[in-house]
C-alpha cells in the first residue's frame, strides 16, 4: 500500500484503521489482534485512537491486543488525541465537559494513553479540538517534554481552521504533521473553507474522518443524499463496483491534498471495501459529477 | 494612459478591454481590426481573453484581426485563461462541465490560444477558476515549461479567494501578477471579504470583471439597483456627466487595489465612456455615498 | 495591577479606563481629575480616546483636567484613534459621515488631539475602523512622519479583521501593537473568527471594548441574555459575588490572547468593579459553562 512520508522516520498507510468504536464491537482480545492483523495483511498499518473514545475505553481495548501480541507494536503506528474533557465513570473527577490544553492535561492524558496502549510512545498526538482556551505557550512546552521524552515522536492537530493551525504552529520548533478533518464527497466544508488549501500550503497531508458522511449517504432520505447515492452508483457502475463505500473513498484518495481515509469499521469486508478503493481512478468528469451532485448545482 | 507596471518588461494599461462578448458582435475581420485599433488610439493596450470565451471562438475572431494586420500584436499585451472545460461543438471531446488544471490541460490550452490568437507568445495566462481539484505541482511545471519555451510570460490567476491565492503562490517560483476579480460598486464581495486586501499585501494589482455590474444597476428594478443608480445620478450631476458608468469606473478607479477595469464593450462610446472616468476624482464623500447606498446602510 | 509590556519602553495597565462617554458625565474639571486620579491609584494608567468620542469633545474634556494637573501626564499612557469622520458642530467642515485615513487626515487628526488632550506626545494611536479606503502607504507615511517628530510612540488598529490587519502590517516598518475589539462573554465574533488567534500569532495583546457587552447582559430579556445571567450569577456565587460584571471581566481576562478590557464608567464603584475582577480565577469549568451559555450550546 501507498505509504506517506511525514517526516524522515515516519510515514502512514494510505489509509488508516479507527479505532473509534472499538467498544461497540464486543470484540474479544483475540478478536481485536485479528482485526488488527487483518489490516497490517493489507498494508493498513496506522491506527487512529483518542483518549476520550468508547468513554475512554478504546485505548485500554486496543492495548490488550497489543499486550497478548506484543510483536504488533513495531508493525504500526499509533495516532492518538488528547484536549477533550467528557464526563465519565472513567474519569470521575470530570465534573463537566470542556476542554482542555493545559500542558499538565496533555502530558496527564498522554501518560494515561501509554499505559493503556500498553506502549511507551506515541507516533502522532493530535490535539482534538481547537480551543478557545488553549495557551500556545503551553502547548509548546508539553509538546517539548513529551518529545524530549520520547513519549511521543510528532505532533499534529485535527478539526483546527486556517487561523488556529498558523496561530499554534508560530509557538512550535517542529512542524505540525497533519490536520484530521471531517471530509467526504457529502460534507464539503473543508475544501470550501479553506482548511485543504492551508494544509497543502503547509505540505501537511490530511486525515480524513468520516469519510463515508456516517451513513447519511446509504440510507438518507434528503434530497442531497438521494442526489449524491444516485451519482455514487452510477460512477460506481462505470468503475465496475456495486460498493458505492469504494466511489466514496476512492472520490476523497483522488484529491490533491494526499487525504488519508479513516476507516473506522471492524468488519474486515469494510476494510477491504477501502483498500479496493486504491485501485480505482476516477476521471476529472467523474470527480466532477460527483462534487455537483454534492453542492446541487455545477462550479460556476 | 496610465500604465501599471507588473514586471520589469510587462505593464498594462489602467483600462483594459476585454472580447468576452466578440463572437456576439458579429463583426468582420475589418470591424474587429477598427475596434482594436481605437482601443489602442485611447490607450488601452491590454486585451483580455479566455479560451472559452465565445465557446471557444472569440480568441480565433481576434486571431483574425492580428493576423489581417500583424503589427497591432507588438502594440498590445494580451492576456489569456485556462482550467475551465465546456461541453461545445468546438471541444467535441469533452464529455462533461468542470475544471481542468492538469499540467497536460494547461499546454494544450495555451498551445490553442496560441494559434486561435495567431501569435506566439501571451503576455499573461490566468487560471479561470480557482479548482478544488488542482495540483498545485502540476501547475508549477506548466507555468515553468511555458516560461522557458517563451510561450507565456507571466502568470496570474481569476477568482481566487485568500487561501487559494496563498496556496497556489506557494508553490510557484514567480509571483502571480494579477487575480482578476469581480468587483463593482454593486457587488461588494471582493472588497469585503479580504481578497482585494490580500491583494494588496502581495503588491498585486486587481483587474475588475463586470465592472459595471453586467446592468444590473442601470435597469434593475430592486431595492439596491435602485438606490445605486439614484446616488450615481446624483454623484454624476456633481461631476458633470450623466453618464453613470463613468461613475461606477471612477468608484473602481480611485479604490487603492490598483484596480484595473475591464470594459466588455464593442461599441467604441462605450470604451470612450471608460476612458473619461479616468479624468474624474470622486471626494471621499462621494466615494463613501455610492458604498452606502450599495450596503443600503453607513459604514459603522 | 499587572502590566502589559508592549515594546521595551512602553508597558499598559491591565485594566484599561475609556473616555467614551465622559462628556455624558456632565463632570467638572475637577471631579475628573478626581476621577483620573482614582484610577491610577488603583493601578489603571492607560488611558483610551478617539478623536470623534463625545462629538469631539471627551480628548477637550480629559485635557483639561491634565492641564489643571500636569503632573498627570507622566502617570499615564494615552492611546487615542483617528480616522472616522463624523458630522458635528465641532467639525463643521465635514460633509457627510465616512472614513478618512489619508496621510493629511490622520496627521491633522493627531495635531487635534494633541491639542485637546493638552500633551506633545500620544502613546498610542489606533486607526478606529478597517477603511475600504485605506491607501496603506500613506497611512505608513503618516506613522512613519508622526514618530520621527515624536507625536506619537506606537500605533495600532481597532476593529480589524485578519486580512485586513496583515494587510496594513506589511507596510509598515514597525509592528502594529494592539487591535482593540468589541470582545465580551456575550460577543464571541471576535473569538470565533480567528481574530484573536491572529493577535496571539503576532503577539499582539488586545483591548476589547465593551467587556460587558453594553448592558445587554444586565437588562436583555432575549434567551441568550437571559441563559448567560443565570450562569454568571450562578458562577458569582461559587466565587463569592453578587456583582456579574466581576465575572464577565474575569472571563475576558482568563483568555490566553491577553486581554485589556476597557472600563468605560465615570464611577469609581464600577472602576474599582473591574480591578476586584484581577482577583477571581474562574476554573475552566467555569469558564467554558459561561461560554456555553452564551453560544446556547456545548463545544463539540
Amino acid at each position: 500500500m501507498e505509504r506517506i512520508t511525514v517526516t524522515n522516520d515516519l510515514s502512514f498507510s494510505r489509509i488508516v484503521h479507527g479505532a473509534w468504536r472499538l467498544n461497540d464491537w464486543n470484540y474479544t482480545t483475540e478478536q481485536t489482534v485479528s482485526l488488527i492483523e487483518h489490516c497490517i495483511e493489507q498494508g493498513i498499518t496506522t491506527f487512529d485512537h483518542a483518549d476520550i473514545y468508547g468513554g475512554y475505553t478504546c485505548e485500554e481495548l486496543f492495548g490488550r491486543a497489543i499486550q497478548a501480541n506484543p510483536g504488533l507494536r513495531k508493525r504500526m503506528e499509533l495516532v492518538t488525541k488528547c484536549g477533550i474533557v467528557l464526563e465519565s465513570p472513567n474519569r470521575p473527577e470530570h465534573k463537566s465537559h470542556h476542554y482542555n490544553t493545559s500542558k499538565e492535561h496533555i502530558i496527564r492524558s498522554v501518560e494515561n494513553s501509554l499505559s493503556s496502549l500498553k506502549t511507551d510512545y506515541i507516533d502522532t498526538l493530535l490535539i482534538h479540538r481547537p480551543d478557545p482556551m488553549m495557551n500556545p505557550e503551553e502547548v509548546a512546552e508539553a509538546f517539548s517534554e513529551l518529545k524530549d521524552s520520547g513519549k511521543v515522536r510528532t505532533f499534529g492537530v485535527s478539526n483546527f481552521k486556517r487561523h488556529q493551525l498558523n496561530m499554534l504552529q508560530s509557538y512550535l520548533d517542529d512542524k505540525l504533521i497533519t490536520n484530521q478533518v471531517e471530509v467526504s464527497a457529502y460534507e464539503l466544508e473543508n475544501i470550501q473553507d479553506g482548511t485543504l488549501d492551508l494544509c497543502m500550503e503547509h505540505r501537511m497531508p490530511v486525515m480524513a474522518w468520516s469519510p463515508l458522511a456516517g451513513g447519511a449517504v446509504f440510507s438518507g432520505n434528503g434530497e442531497k443524499a438521494v442526489r449524491l447515492r444516485d451519482t455514487l452508483t452510477k460512477v460506481g457502475a462505470e468503475l465496475g463496483t456495486e460498493d458505492i463505500s469504494e466511489v466514496l473513498y476512492a472520490w476523497i484518495l483522488k484529491h490533491p491534498a494526499t487525504i488519508m481515509p479513516i476507516v473506522g469499521s471492524g468488519k474486515t469486508a469494510r476494510i477491504d471495501s477501502a483498500v479496493r478503493a486504491l485501485g480505482h481512478k476516477l476521471s476529472l468528469d467523474q470527480w466532477f459529477e460527483i462534487l455537483h451532485a454534492s453542492m446541487g448545482h455545477d462550479v460556476p
